[in-house]
């Protein structure tokens, strides 16, 4: 037990809470792997999808496989009226995460997991509708309008912008999604996966897991990084105000979000993929302001504190080009993560012990309990 | 890092996760405290008001405090109209632990936890309307019935019978939900706390905590113990009847629930307390069938397999003769066990890190993208 309490306070850090497949991360300090395949090469060379079939189905697909998935994913879709009518109850000041977290809760109400057959059937149906149902939500809160949400979009990340701006994307910006979906799509055992596996160790159904983790990666420690950096670096004009502010903050010991990691050491391989795509969407778009400003950012970080950029900082820029309004950045976390989440759940039903910790007891010695008149 | 092998796939069995003032689970093989005081002086002495409070606010409440918190809980007992109309849109046929893990995250859109500041306030709310939830539900879902949640129900126990039932219960039976709610309040690092933990270390709000724990409580292997129990006491109409069918299941290896338990060796603390009820209960409604059967079960478990039953199997026959739905067992539990998971949230709050443990790759060795017209 000595080396149990070594462990108390820390967060499980450094220890194994069982085995994975899925994915390595920082192995050599930086590295993230997908089942292997390197995420720099997956970014570049394949579409989203390809990687959540790899993630659930434990193979990247043929063509064949990749034109049937996108089908069924296609016809999955639309919103259920139950559901439609539960996403009109929530008010437009609600937590876009919360809308989240309660639409995936509502939908196991109405396509309840009956054994653990189904659940590939329920997870693809939950990569299909969750840009359906975050946007259904945005659109009828915010401008009253009851969106269709069965679009012709070729893509989950297509689907999502269709949804939310009610037209046809732009080719450029379906492609950062691609890439985006595929950066955030899967990270071993942080808070929200872990959270789906403990629940999924009780072997209680799908959406109890997903739903459980779309409330972990609410917490501003996990998910949020990239809105808070969208807020942070909206405040500046010019990349001087950047870095005199930045040497303001680290004067004062601010957090600055979406630098460093837990895990990485020397730095995010997500970071160079997604900075290269914020630029690009920069120069379409004409900014002067955004991306400069988070390039200085970036370098005054770098030469201050030797802290690098992690996934979200360079895309809160990316999806503020594409206009996509800041409270949904996190959601969009989810719509990707879904599916290493329920790659996780899979894999921990396959060989399950229910996750059972102990704790090291720091109250009061046995005692007698008081009468009610004999309580200070 | 070789100690951290040795824990894969044990469900961290035995591993402390943490620190924890609330509770001892089975120290001397047997015991179960909640902040220094034996189980069976809270259940044969207090109300399951004064346990909530112990948990929450750090001491058993004086003659003032449970007075003034009794009243407090009364006045939060009514449903916005949003969340009727959600709780509306489930159907008869879904599984209850849905709709309570909906009904706590809907509640969150509708009354979210802006800071920690305000979380015992949150947390009073769900203690004090959960029932107002289900039995809401319940009654529209079966019967068509709007029920009034405002009851004058003086605890949360009788207010759980009240608007089950829609009348005011039996003094007797108001005192079995009061040891019933003490009993399944608290037990330390369990999968379902453990999950509200986990979720809290990412500082996520409470409403993500608690509907997280209750997708976790869910799982077979973890609450609904006692619905199972249950199903399996009613076949029998004798106790050899009983006897014979246990002898048969136990030489064909069945799984019998409601017996033994991951932490307890001896016994479980909370059995005799609620068997007493049980006897009780069973004497006023002159049952003379499913309390033999159970109390012949037991002895037939303990002398083939010297196992013991624990919190869950007495209780399926002491909500049965209050006239408890089997499919609302899981619930009440849910009623009682959010005030240990609220105060585990509030103490890793108090001193948190990120619970992000690490995990032992088992996949394939990093390898290159094949071109999709290359693949299997």
């Amino acid at each position: 037990m000595a080396e149990a309490k070594q462990l108390s306070g820390a967060g499980l850090r450094g220890q194994s809470a069982g085995e994975t497949a899925l994915c390595t991360v920082g192995q050599s300090g930086s590295g993230l792997t997908y089942r292997g395949y390197d995420i720099k090469a997956l970014a570049d060379q394949v579409e989203f999808e390809e990687v959540a079939y790899l993630l659930l189905y434990g193979k990247l697909p043929n063509v064949q496989e990749l034109q049937d998935y996108k089908a069924r994913l296609k016809s999955m879709r639309g919103l259920p009226a139950a559901l439609k009518t539960v996403l009109e109850q929530i008010p437009a000041n609600a937590h876009p995460m919360d809308v989240m977290r309660t639409g995936c809760s509502m939908l196991g109400n109405l396509e309840t997991e009956a054994d653990f057959g189904q659940q590939h059937q329920h997870i693809d149906r939950m990569l299909a509708v969750f840009p359906s149902i975050i946007n259904y939500w945005y659109n009828f809160a915010h401008y009253g309008k009851r969106i269709e949400t069965e679009t012709d979009a070729d893509s989950i990340g297509e689907h999502f912008l269709w949804t939310l701006h009610g037209k046809q994307p732009d080719p450029l910006h379906v492609k950062v999604m691609h890439a985006s979906l595929i950066l955030y799509a899967e990270h071993e055992f942080n808070a929200s996966t872990f959270t789906a596996r403990v629940c999924a160790s009780t072997l209680s159904d799908i959406h109890s897991c997903i739903t459980g983790a779309i409330g972990s990666l609410r917490g501003p420690l996990h998910g949020g990084a990239n809105e808070a950096a969208m807020a942070m670096i909206s405040q500046w004009q010019t990349p001087d105000e950047a870095e005199d502010a930045i040497m303001g903050m680290l004067a004062r010991k601010d957090k600055i979000m979406g630098f460093g990691h837990a895990i990485y050491r020397d730095s995010d391989p997500r970071n160079a993929i997604i900075k290269a795509w914020s630029k690009q969407l920069s120069e379409q778009v004409g900014d002067t302001v955004l991306f400069p400003v988070s390039e200085r950012v970036e370098a005054v970080m770098w030469r201050e504190k030797k802290l690098f950029c992690n996934a979200d900082f360079f895309h809160a820029s990316a999806y503020h080009f594409m206009g996509i309004p800041t409270e949904l950045f996190t959601p969009i976390f989810v719509c990707s993560r879904v599916s290493g989440w329920a790659a996780h759940v899979i894999e921990q039903r396959a060989n399950n012990r229910i996750i059972r910790p102990s704790a090291d007891y720091t109250g009061p010695d046995e005692r007698p309990v008081p009468g009610l008149e004999d309580r200070d």
